[in-house]
């Protein structure tokens, strides 16, 4: 059995296309500012959508901004072939990554644009979702919740970004209107299934020294804003004793959540403060209102439900013993997500045949396919990180570890595009094409 | 002896100016947003000296862009009748009170008014300085500390607001030349003495039940910026073991500072974090870099050095167990100030005349004061304020106070002015004055 060669990847246009895209809203420190629907995400769909129809494939804006690449097979229309779906984004955290999110939408790109190669019956379409990161509205995957009737143009009314912008007009801006999904929906639903690649953006593939990571649950966040009040006071003025710090308030419950999830890190719970705001913070005025943001995820929905009743009541107790008042407010409360075992079976089978070590995992970062397991049967796989560093622009990928993802992410393209996967015979000829033309 | 009467105080139009002034940059919720250099913090120094020419009073600003308001006497340019000196500032903390700055600016500047009543020799002249407060460039009373030339327009630009301007810029913006302050400086120097009214912005009054609080000592900030660097990842996707949370560091390093303060209080020390900046917080990102802003202060500047070095030691431990990197840079390191017994003398003096409890203590809050300390002979004294709160909009004070803190200022201008108080036949006859013509 011999794996998809490098030369068949076509290494040298791939390499050029994706620094074509990593370019577009670099900083001077090298790290990304594609915060959602700012400029430089929109001039990156721009420009990838140029690409797509250089290619010669379909390009169209849904409702809520995404950007929507089809290739057409041979069978498009053809209710026993309808489309394979892949999916994932463009848009990065502050000072991020070259690779999260782009790495998934470039592979896929390009291994549909590998269909070159061999006859391609199925059509497939890449979705690139909009919005993936909370960073700019503190709500994330806005383009798959969209489609999936998780959110509608009202509540996305409700998301503002720092400069007063809200989620809605964004959008709005672009000419879009999150109300109209229906079409696309309807799609999705009708697809023969959705994949996602992404870096895993966290240590467990490098530490096993594993190619793939096969997704088989997401762990969904549970997230809190906690608003802790206490009395500003002036800081030379105001002695010990007297004092209603809210900012010491803040740092007990920061260590608070991190002891919780070192308590439950064995059953996979990760807890994590990621933004402390002191309001009218200054050098000389003792702190008296802060608020923290707070993310929660698990596996297991009776293990988040236990560290987040546990968190409440160390909230309760901070806020008795140091007279502060402390709030908290739920900001998504959502379920673990389980991927579909048939699809991920697809992925399984192209690592055995490509030689790729693999191992199935649970993902702690939420992603785009989250939304599309409530529409279509969903798969998702990972490739390693550098030190599972990401959101962060230290992010790095090997060119070994984008190879392996490109080739397994057009191996499968193959494999259910070609011909009908459910037909034992097909499958049999399949594998003779797949070793004889497409693995030379 | 009876003491100056409310009606001698014309409380009125006290009042009025008060809150001619007071309502200049006032936000919805009620607090104070004149940040220095700021459109309402210019505009209430040009009402002010507006209302200082309605009275028939000098006016001029320096180069540092402070505003001087002078009311001659009789004996002006006379060497044994050198002016006196008032002094405190307009410009507020973000979201801050109504008088911190404000109160001590009116008081003087009506109990100058208030000297038609009497026969005035010496000429008084009123300095309110500008920035302060700390809050826009993190160097606070920088009109003083260029008077006293503990700063220069060179050493201005690198004070830095968070739009990029520069408090030099700033200055230069409204035409000063912080480098040409020669002559104020000889005023200074050659001047009877300077007196500042502040409100308490602590609680020892209050809790105490005392009218007036005579400062003896200033304590001094320490101040520390504290880089704390760990490294950014994703926190759904970093298992809680491989994290490095500069976030859960920069807590700990906020409870050990508040412990040290309360380890030293009875030694009078405060110690605060007032600020932490997250840079590039976002909910999903464990943080791989904060920012924190530290202040310690006490009288005794052998207890300071002992509180910094545990607290330096408290750093490096911190740093080595969570593997992170903890650098602080020293922002000031000034020396607690003495101020001046004979000039307290004549506070202390006027209190007992007027009936008004008293006691010495130290300003834990730094003032304007401490630069005029180093140029001539500097008193303070305080009002009490509401439960100490300061810095807040909640600040409040009794019009009690007010009254008091005026009677006690126009009391010991007229002492001072309107005869030779080192003379001691001349301090019988204006015994003899205050009590018979003023203090009917």
């Amino acid at each position: 059995m011999r794996r998809v060669s490098l030369q068949q990847l076509n290494w040298e246009q791939y390499l050029a296309d994706f620094n074509a895209l990593a370019s577009i809203g670099q900083n001077e420190a090298g790290g990304m500012e594609r915060l959602a629907f700012s400029e430089a995400d929109q001039q990156a769909h721009k420009l990838l959508a140029q690409m797509a129809e250089n290619a010669g494939f379909e390009v169209k804006w849904d409702g809520a901004g995404n950007l929507w690449i089809t290739r057409r097979g041979t069978d498009d229309g053809n209710p026993d072939f309808p489309p394979l779906l892949l999916g994932s984004h463009m848009d990065t955290v502050p000072d991020g990554g070259k690779y999260d999110g782009l790495l998934g939408v470039m592979t896929a790109f390009h291994a549909m644009r590998l269909l070159d190669q061999v006859p391609q019956r199925r059509t497939v379409t890449l979705i690139v979702f909009r919005c993936e990161e909370s960073s700019r509205f503190n709500c994330a995957t806005i383009g798959s919740k969209l489609l999936a009737e998780q959110l509608t143009g009202q509540m996305l009314k409700s998301y503002v970004d720092k400069e007063g912008i809200s989620a809605y007009d964004a959008i709005r801006e672009l000419g879009g209107n999150p109300d109209n999904l229906y079409l696309e929906r309807k799609y999705i639903k009708d697809s023969f299934g959705f994949i996602e690649m992404h870096i895993e953006q966290g240590p467990v593939l490098g530490e096993r020294n594993t190619d793939i990571g096969i997704v088989n649950h997401i762990a969904a966040p549970h997230r809190f804003h906690i608003i802790v009040k206490g009395t500003a006071a002036h800081s030379g003025a105001c002695p010990m004793g007297s004092r209603n710090d809210a900012l010491t308030g803040a740092a007990e419950i920061i260590l608070a959540v991190e002891r919780l999830g070192r308590e439950y890190a064995d059953q996979r719970i990760v807890a994590t403060v990621g933004k402390c705001d002191v309001i009218n913070g200054a050098m000389n005025i003792v702190p008296g209102h802060v608020e923290l943001y707070v993310d929660i995820r698990g596996i297991d929905q009776e293990i988040v439900t236990e560290v987040v009743t546990k968190l409440h009541m160390e909230l309760a107790e901070i806020a008795s013993k140091r007279n502060l008042s402390i709030e908290p407010t739920i900001l998504s409360q959502e379920r673990p997500v389980k991927l579909d075992d048939d699809m991920a079976e697809f992925l399984v089978e192209q690592c055995l045949k490509n030689m790729l070590t693999f191992l199935h995992m649970v993902s702690g970062a939420g992603h785009d396919t989250m939304y599309m397991a409530k529409l279509t049967r969903a798969a998702m796989f990972f490739v390693p990180c550098e030190k599972g560093i990401s959101h962060n622009r230290a992010e790095a990928v090997t060119d070994e570890a984008v190879q392996n993802g490109l080739r397994l992410m057009y191996a499968t393209l193959v494999r259910i595009c070609t011909l009908d996967p459910e037909d034992e015979r097909e499958k049999a000829e399949m594998d003779r094409l797949l070793i004889e033309e497409a693995y030379q």
